[in-house]
């Protein structure tokens, strides 16, 4: 959390915090799927956001670090879903979901998840309910 | 929509159009409230927002001037619910909703709406659906 | 001046002021020059700024009003170089230059000013220093 | 460099370029100074930037990793100069140079620079001209 994400009131100013979830969103393609996400958008793949839900449980105050847990919820044709939490030493801070859309940035129209990048996101999503049972 | 709102696809970076509804919150308070936010929160008022959810329709390109309805659904003791349509010469681009807790900046808890703003939600409430009718 | 613009002071995050530089060239284009900013974006004409320099008077505070004043001070084969004055009710809150080149964006490489933009140009330009003394 | 920082053009916006300056003096405190900015700032002392310049050198594009070199340069009473080197790969891209004040959060007015502050910005000044000839 930085000093350019604060509000006046010296916490994180709530759509600075969304823009949190597209940088872990990044961030899981460096890690987790194998290739920069900067890689694959300029291969011609981009993931817009069409919807978007955020519960913000505690203010995030200045200093804090935040670490944000992803996990991939639904894969659909040419979309995904994803679940993050955010949280500040243990603390939860935030809950969000959001969907994204698989485009081809020449047309912008959706695209099915390529095969590699699917086989990525379906590693990345919880184990199954009756495995949790 | 600035240049400054854009991502690399030319439209609107998603986190950038949340942070038009809460230009857009600012604003209602100089036109409809009657009173510059800026000036309410300087006496001690403030409005964290603690949910918010967004849907994006139409992607919002570079020079689109975008037009924000903003409507109260619901008003609690402590907090305000409220629902955006953004559009664009009329077509639709997002649709939004957020709650916002009302709280005394001193202590950052929870405050009743003050009676004066409480009346000033109302008339922005639609009117009733049997009204609509 | 926008509650995302404020940092933990309370007051305009410098960043922030240096965007209100590009908002106001923007707007410079839509008044002055007669033709949307990005409408000669996308016929493919850019201005990246290669230097920039600020000087912050006095602290811009929530629900200022930023007045900008835009000179236009030189103009080259390939770029042009502005001056800014930013005030909030007469009191000078920050000034500015920045020098922007005129770039092709198939190529991302300088090109000539345009006529019609040069002609555009050289009306906000100061009268002459010896008109002025 | 993340994607909400970049441009039309597929570039790092300017004014987002302006940001990494002052993030890179919070990771200097946190490195050099020894003490993250966040506790000294809360302890009643900020550093508002009252004059800055920077040059662009090169674009920064989408996924570069920006390394940026901090040097103090000069430290007045309640004052402090400090110039910065953005590069990517070795090849620099921006150069600038900004003053902050030291204030007194609580009356927001200068304060001079606390001894065990001057003394961390000293050991990251240049060694002498001399004797780098």
């Amino acid at each position: 959390m930085r000093f350019g994400d604060l509000d006046a009131a010296g916490i994180a100013y709530y759509p600075n915090l969304v823009n949190f979830l597209h940088e872990s969103f990044e961030d899981f393609f460096a890690g987790h799927v194998g290739r920069p996400y900067p890689e694959v958008y300029r291969e011609g793949i981009g993931f817009p956001t069409v919807r978007v839900e955020m519960e913000f449980l505690s203010p995030v105050r200045y200093g804090d670090h935040v670490d944000i847990d992803l996990t991939v919820e639904r894969i659909g044709r040419s979309s995904v879903q994803i679940r993050y939490l955010g949280s500040v030493g243990g603390r939860p801070v935030f809950r969000a979901r959001n969907v994204a859309v698989v485009v081809d940035m020449r047309t912008f129209r959706p695209t099915p998840v390529p095969a590699w990048l699917r086989e990525r996101f379906q590693a990345a999503m919880d184990p199954s309910p009756a495995a949790r049972g």
